[in-house]
């Protein structure tokens, strides 16, 4: 059977493109530029668990996504991060921060609600971010 | 000029033990076993920033770190981040987290406040650390 993506992450995250077998997506979340990285590998929860290879070219995606994401907002710091608390499927945070957003000392997770986008805002947002990675 | 660790980092961790360039430190927080990885880089402060052979000593140390604790803790879900968000100097997350814990499953920032260890428990926790680190 293919590789299913958990429904929550289907929810609320939308994908960008591929690299290899890891799906980058984006959330729907117009107040930041925030990238979910998944590797497209059957019951993957810890990424200390993947296969060697896999586990790097997640670091590696994550890692370039970060730099490039950076440069695209001129965020002033990166965020990286891997919980998987409320969703078990193995997934990577990638969010730049800027001093002005909504969260902004804080971690992003549970300050305020997610914003989606309108049509037009996703369509603008997926080609610039399609642009770099 | 030696490396100088955050003033920050240094009131709230304490160091565990040395790999290679990497301090791995540990969080004065007796709620949580909670790890800092922090590279002993001058001017770190993105990850994708450091040297590659650095950078991936550091993914390496965090993807070790996270499978001996999560050993250790018998933990529901290992938590590996990179903020930087208040402390700009390089580090990482490496959080065991638990079912019953204090913040589960939000992550851990923010919520309540630091429950520091007393000599004995401090001494006790090093000891189990240095036993798997």
């Amino acid at each position: 059977m293919a590789f299913q993506l958990d429904p929550r992450l289907a929810a609320d995250t939308v994908s960008v493109t591929q690299r290899g077998a890891i799906d980058i997506r984006m959330m729907r979340d117009a107040r930041y530029h925030w990238l979910v990285l998944v590797p497209q590998i059957d019951n993957a929860v810890e990424w200390f668990d993947l296969p060697d290879v896999a586990a790097r070219a997640l670091f590696t995606t994550a890692q370039e996504s970060a730099q490039r994401l950076q440069a695209l907002t001129r965020a002033d710091k990166m965020n990286i991060a891997a919980f998987g608390n409320m969703v078990a499927q193995l997934h990577v945070h990638v969010i730049a921060r800027h001093k002005d957003d909504a969260a902004w000392p804080a971690p992003v997770w549970g300050v305020g609600d997610a914003v989606d986008f309108d049509a037009a805002g996703l369509k603008d947002r997926l080609i610039a971010l399609r642009g770099i990675l």
